[in-house]
């Protein structure tokens, strides 16, 4: 059976397995065995949340904690599910100031070779300085007056970078939707544990078109890869804001 | 004095050094010092808790935070200091679920290693589908509907893998006692900051055989492995739970 | 313009640039674009808090979190911004207590290869046991009767170690001073999410000389490096702690 989970392996729709299952057979048969029952036949086979998108979710985790051991074959994996090098690379990028510049600065080589190994070029790439989204005015001016006032006697040059990098600038760059954006932020902040940034966090992600069904499965998801502990502190909060849009 | 440091450090019941006291003195005097005068000569050889338990606790918090720099050194002297290579692979696998899948997997590498080495083969290691411990029915449905009630709103795939990946199949495998179980859900929530949820998990601790002396003395090994401030925001929290059984 | 931010990486006063601008230019082309406007142009040249604090509170954050990818570069550029050798020991070794051991521990090998290069030995670095700075009597006693009755009843090992390791011994080393010494635990706090922590400590560091500018500064340079998540979260405990001091 090990060797069938790692023919499987290698088909394009199938998840990220790394450790190789022979590995995981050598020094931890039970483990073995949730990673074909509950992760490849279960968790990644199931409705509610795109394949594609559990990539994204996985990916954003990996990247934003520093896991970079297997990240190459997380990496393959994700672009075989579809997520193109453009949005992958994004990802990384959008998670340099939601996860901390150094995590995705690790993530850079992985990068580089998965990249090299399948011809990406600087055209299949998102532009430094791309034409950016049209911003909304006014929900980037509450945005603003709510962090200037919040923050504002602490650090202006945090609240000037908040505007100018992320939001006026970030946010807008047109190679990851902003519905994919907000999906990997509100996986960097479960996966960090920052629950109190989920509310705005969550909120804009549905106001970008994330379902509650996908919201309920990323939760599934990084149950098994962030750990269920930080997704039991963040789902009540979770819950809250699912409640109040109803 | 560096010289007898690294000598002890051979001897199977003293703790784990990495990197050694030749790398330490070179570059951090002090550090050197803290680790023969503090670690080495103190913690490790305080009563209150066995070597045994020090280990699986240094062990869960490496595993589960991802530091595998040294891994294969702590592995072997925990493997010297009684664990079995079967708990050994149980911790392991259980971190999946508590500290995040890819964790867990990042040890599988150190593992092939240091089992290899000591010739630590399949007939030692627990079955992937072994028989599992009796489960405690009264107890397993007042968690299911507690889980139920707080989270099924939320994501109802969270709360189905909840009991049947983790509560009524990984916590009734029986490589690994509940009780050593409990020590290395505890460390992994303190190691990771997750507080929300020590109540019930301690309380379970508790329950399947850990005394108060022990949560004591373990929250003194994770205040020199996991760092003096995710033990002080978890020891309020513990404080109620021991004030509540009194 | 990827050559010319190559080439200013290389002068004393320019920031940490790792992955290479070449790297990031292949992979990442809007984060290569971030790193040179914003971290380079930006950040690093700001008014509010030296260069070398900021290499101080990045390298803290860096070594804190185990992120050692990089770590070389990172400790060279900030030799060159002029910490030296011995508070770069020093800050690895507060660490050691305030991050964990081993994230220390995995910072000893890129410090040896560091300190090699450049012919760092012995008299360069401070004694195991130096004379200590002199001790704050009612501070301490204030301190440690806080200490003894919160967490007392939990671990009287963890009390004991507070007490004679951290207070009375690792904060009186004179290799760096207290003032730098909080700025490192400030920024081991925001970095791990321990926000309950912050208000002893951040009142220790004003106490101990970081001005209001400063800690501002130090919120926006772990913004980028810690991620904002981790600053939001943060913040608002900061500032009640800058208000109660107004």
């Amino acid at each position: 059976s090990a060797a069938s989970a790692s023919a499987s392996a290698t088909t394009t729709t199938s998840p990220a397995t790394s450790p190789s299952a022979d590995a995981l057979e050598q020094v931890a048969p039970g483990l073995a065995r949730y990673q074909r029952e509950d992760l490849e036949e279960g968790l990644w086979a199931r409705p509610g949340l795109a394949a594609r998108d559990r990539h994204l979710v996985t990916l954003a985790h990996l990247v934003g904690s520093g896991q970079t051991q297997h990240l190459t074959t997380y990496l393959e994996d994700a672009l075989d599910a579809g997520l193109t090098p453009a949005e992958v690379s994004e990802t990384v990028t959008h998670l340099a100031f939601y996860s901390g510049w150094e995590n995705a600065a690790s993530a850079v080589g992985p990068l580089q070779e998965v990249f090299a190994a399948r011809g990406v070029s600087a055209q299949d790439l998102p532009a430094a300085s791309p034409d950016l989204l049209p911003l909304d005015q006014a929900a980037e001016a509450a945005r603003a007056e709510q962090v200037q006032s919040t923050y504002g006697e602490v650090s202006q040059g945090v609240v000037d970078s908040t505007g100018e990098v992320l939001f006026r600038d970030l946010w807008l760059r047109p190679d990851l939707a902003p519905r994919d954006r907000s999906l990997v932020t509100v996986t960097a902040l479960v996966s960090s544990g920052q629950v109190q940034q989920i509310p705005f966090h969550l909120g804009r992600a549905m106001d970008n078109g994330l379902t509650e069904a996908e919201v309920g499965e990323t939760m599934h998801q990084l149950a098994f890869y962030a750990g269920w502990p930080k997704v039991f502190s963040a789902m009540p909060t979770v819950g809250e804001v699912l409640a109040a849009r109803r």
